[in-house]
């Protein structure tokens, strides 16, 4: 009988660590689904490229731009790719980026002033021919 | 002797079903890694309204957009927001929504026929000044 309830005592532990287990994964689904229903401050930046731009200079271009999230953490996420729209209303733009940030304020008092970033813009410069830029907040 | 072979057995199965409680939330976070990192296609449209269109129009029009998602489940995600840039290169655009589709195939031959986008579509028409789009795949 004792060891009945030994084994019982056990298994209740058992069962114990295990729902613990359970709790903390629920916990986790709760945060990233709040994240996700977080307003978030979106930073769209077009290009266009000069015809002398070489490949390794707009490659150059795009790995810096990656990057910057490295040496600024308030770029909460960064994505980018080549135009792939069948309809002709790019304006000849070629490379879309899309920044993230949580508020205004991280993307004009630390984003715009960082030096990393001031100086990729200068290293932008001399190969863009058009820049366009939108910045929305989520709905 | 045998009490505590027994207490230890069952300490074991404790390990064991906790131990399972961590490989499949291993397992989700790896769904989650993966899900995240799958490509995704954007589809980025810009829109400035005509002077002449009323508040109520612009509303409507954002709500008929939103609720596309409802009659076309290709679109896996939407969202839009007010330009809100401090930079002066948005050429005066306002209004900035970004749909995501899994693949082209979604886009151009379920999306952009669909009898509920090509209604949206005529009904934007005319209280459109000017429009921009730009699509990348997420890298």
């Amino acid at each position: 009988m004792k060891q009945i309830s030994l084994v019982c005592t056990a298994l209740f532990f058992a069962c114990f660590i295990s729902s613990c287990g359970a709790e903390i994964k629920n916990k986790d689904s709760m945060e990233v689904e709040v994240k996700n229903e977080a307003k978030l401050l979106r930073h769209v930046v077009i290009f266009k490229f000069k015809d002398e731009a070489s490949e390794a200079d707009v490659n150059k271009i795009n790995d810096s731009f990656n990057a910057l999230r490295d040496h600024i953490p308030v770029i909460q996420d960064f994505e980018w790719g080549l135009n792939d729209s069948p309809e002709d209303l790019h304006q000849g733009f070629t490379h879309c980026y899309m920044l993230t940030f949580k508020s205004e304020e991280d993307r004009d008092s630390i984003y715009t002033p960082h030096p990393k970033h001031q100086a990729f813009v200068s290293s932008l410069q001399p190969h863009l021919e058009k820049v366009f830029v939108v910045d929305y907040w989520t709905k």
